[in-house]
């Protein structure tokens, strides 16, 4: 899986070109040239080819290199497709990378098509948007999912979903913090603590890089770090339900995490994606824990509610209450990377992030965070009549199935080889997951209820 | 225009919380609970109430401490609402932010409206996309834009606007690059290259930051940099039709350019987000021109050509025979970004890129520059008829617009002030826009007309 140093066809590269012709432009005439294929004449190359590749005198960025092969979804699509090549006849079902597969509901589709044609009509066109989102998303999103907490309009930045959120928080923080994250975690927290400079490099023995705090998330400790043997860093990572466990932390737990953060003047990025899964009493946010939003920022994203996974909606909060060691408030800077790094979520998602949260769209939101439920009964209720030690599932739509003593990655292959099932290996969250798969209730159910008849036949 | 250190009602924090009461969760019942309002008890806070706010221990981002004021666009906002609360009833014209006001053809949103009422279907419905775009949106990118010019499907990563890909390149690049820019130029390349830490601090006098090589683009040098007074640097931005200054490099300029860059080894990063304004024989991507495929990348968007700027859809261009100096190709370590710190552009908006890129399409959208670049010629004539020295405007919908001995943001604010329009100082471009005023030709036509016939009451 280490990265190399070719692509494609890229080894020997020979300069072609071409020139146009281009049509002059009459300020009158609304037809303007532009580079179509209409008007191009292909002309011979000034031959640069050559044996010997040229390369730049530009240093490749040494927290690149040590990022370790790819990330881990692409990765995971990648050995799916090298299955189906092998076996291009079989039914391949994928409870891996977590992606949603149920229709959005069509009050949510028929107003983002409703905003679509209103593009075309003076009245509804729209061009650039508040970067931190539309005035009505914002106010919307913080009466549903922040009402009572003290957390105003103005700390939600609507965004175009939760990775792209963290790499951002990642930009406002800066090379020269210290991070800790559950183990195992969703990878885009330490990826982009790499990327950032955060970390050092990667020590292959104890599948961790260097100063990173790991902290180790098990069916032992209940999935919540022994925070006492934890020590102080700047930042950490947790994120409630938990991806890959399952698992989401209760408001014990949570005031625990808090006070700790608050001990040692840490931020919590807090990732809620999962929070409308929550069946029981566990909080849905970190700002129910009195005191967090001196501590803690919070993403979360319509992805895994609404199946906007492609349409790609999400938000972060950013109290202003939060300042950093200085005094400055954390929500200025990430308000500056917001409007210097990104433009805003499409206007049609955000139209569409409207009519989820009307009362007709989060009862239909419901309804499909109801049925990944039920897939997810049927995926539990399956390992464990197999004999498996099972996890997560009752609060979150990943079921975290335990295989002591074996690898992950060889279970992953053991799966897809024999059942043509994607699932994830759980390593690929972190060292921690060694041992453990996860597999993802978001599925059509007959393929669901396929999977589990052959995962009974594999392990009956 | 300092950043001071306060947000509205930030500086007393009181930690107010609530807590949920939950209703249980039935598997077999699709009702899931979740954060709504119904289910709330508010109770009183935990008082944490203090006159001295809390601090955590994470030092500010030092990066983020040298950026000066806002980004500029949000600035010229704000000072648009200023204006809008001293003058309620003015008729205030935006000819400043360059964002655009025509409605979308309907041949694009009918696709997007499409797409979006599939998405509640079986068939239809789509989840995770690749991260680098749709295979058919690449390929019809390629084939529109890049045809003959050995752009390949898989060198183009369809993106949420080039704005957003200059970010994830200069994370590809990090911090020990240096960098080059067109002054005057678009924002986005300086402020990114700060974030990321690559300048050092900002030099009041000079009006620039540290280890950033300023290109200055004059009238006197055609806005095309001496590039042998130039010295070396990594990277070098340089965007053609140019914005602020409107003014397009001919091909004799961009191939010393590249013969510039690849005598360097420096790479090249090429705006070419307005190359469809373009009317005469320059080039409207830079891998027209013999070798650049060896030292640029190119990032483009739909948001000028087909009203996007709320839509959100762009491209950058990554050659894979782009190596750094140890041979690494740029391009997979782009593909990592790409991947690990974004999700890909809406499939909505995908949906009307390749409506965008149909005949129809391209049609229509011809027909929206063309109606722009006739306001780009109403707008040149009226200064030229007022006597001064006009540029840009030709090859771009920008008008750079010379007042000689006086500062940009003065006269800024006297042509706010006394015609109600917004314009963008030449000098929040950089220092060598100072003296210019950009007049941008996104607007209503009658807007565009009653602008200029108030320019010519002013300035008469």
């Amino acid at each position: 899986m280490a990265a190399t140093h070719s692509l494609s066809s890229a080894a020997l590269s020979s300069s072609s070109s071409s020139f146009f012709s281009h049509s002059s432009f009459n300020a009158k005439n609304p037809k303007v040239s532009f580079p179509g294929t209409r008007f191009r004449v292909k002309c011979v190359a000034t031959s640069q080819d050559s044996m010997t590749a040229y390369k730049t005198s530009v240093p490749r960025n040494a927290n690149m290199a040590k990022l370790q092969a790819g990330y881990l979804f692409p990765e995971i699509a990648r050995r799916r497709n090298a299955h189906l090549q092998k076996y291009p006849d079989a039914k391949v079902i994928s409870l891996g990378i977590g992606d949603t597969t149920e229709p959005i509901p069509e009050v949510i589709t028929s107003a983002m098509a409703k905003r679509s044609h209103a593009l075309s009509t003076l009245e509804g066109y729209s061009g650039y948007g508040a970067e931190q989102g539309e005035k009505p998303v914002r106010a919307l999103i913080g009466k549903t999912f922040y009402s009572g907490l003290g957390i105003e309009e103005d700390d939600i930045f609507v965004s175009d979903g939760a990775k792209c959120d963290i790499t951002r928080l990642q930009l406002v923080f800066g090379s020269n913090v210290s991070m800790a994250v559950q183990d195992p975690s969703y990878p885009a927290y330490v990826d982009s603590s790499v990327i950032l400079g955060q970390t050092g490099q990667y020590e292959k023995d104890a599948e961790k890089y260097g100063n990173i705090e790991y902290m180790r998330c098990t069916p032992e400790n209940g999935f919540f770090p022994d925070l006492t043997k934890i020590p102080r860093t700047d930042i950490i990572f947790f994120c409630s339900p938990n991806n890959p466990t399952g698992s989401s932390a209760t408001r014990e737990q949570l005031t625990q995490l808090v006070q700790f953060a608050k001990k040692n003047g840490s931020i919590i990025v807090y990732d809620s994606a999962y929070a409308m899964y929550i069946s029981d009493d566990n909080p849905r946010s970190i700002f129910e824990i009195p005191g967090a939003k001196e501590v803690a920022i919070e993403t979360s994203s319509f992805s895994k509610y609404a199946g906007f996974t492609g349409v790609r909606l999400g938000w972060t909060v950013v109290p202003k209450e939060l300042m950093f060691s200085d005094g400055f408030p954390v929500a200025k800077d990430f308000n500056r990377i917001v409007c210097t790094c990104f433009n805003g979520a499409s206007n049609i998602a955000q139209a569409g992030g409207l009519a989820c949260l009307s009362p007709e769209g989060l009862e239909a939101m419901r309804g499909v965070i109801g049925f990944y439920k039920e897939n997810t009964s049927i995926i539990m209720d399956t390992f464990n009549s197999l004999g498996f030690n099972v996890y997560g599932g009752k609060n979150a739509p990943y079921v975290w199935v335990r295989f002591p003593g074996r690898s992950s990655w060889d279970v992953f292959a053991e799966i897809l080889e024999k059942t043509h099932v994607v699932t994830t290996p759980g390593s690929g969250f972190g060292p921690g997951g060694e041992g453990f798969i996860r597999v993802s209730a978001f599925g059509h159910r007959e393929n669901v209820l396929e999977a589990c008849r052959r995962f009974k036949q594999l392990y009956k």
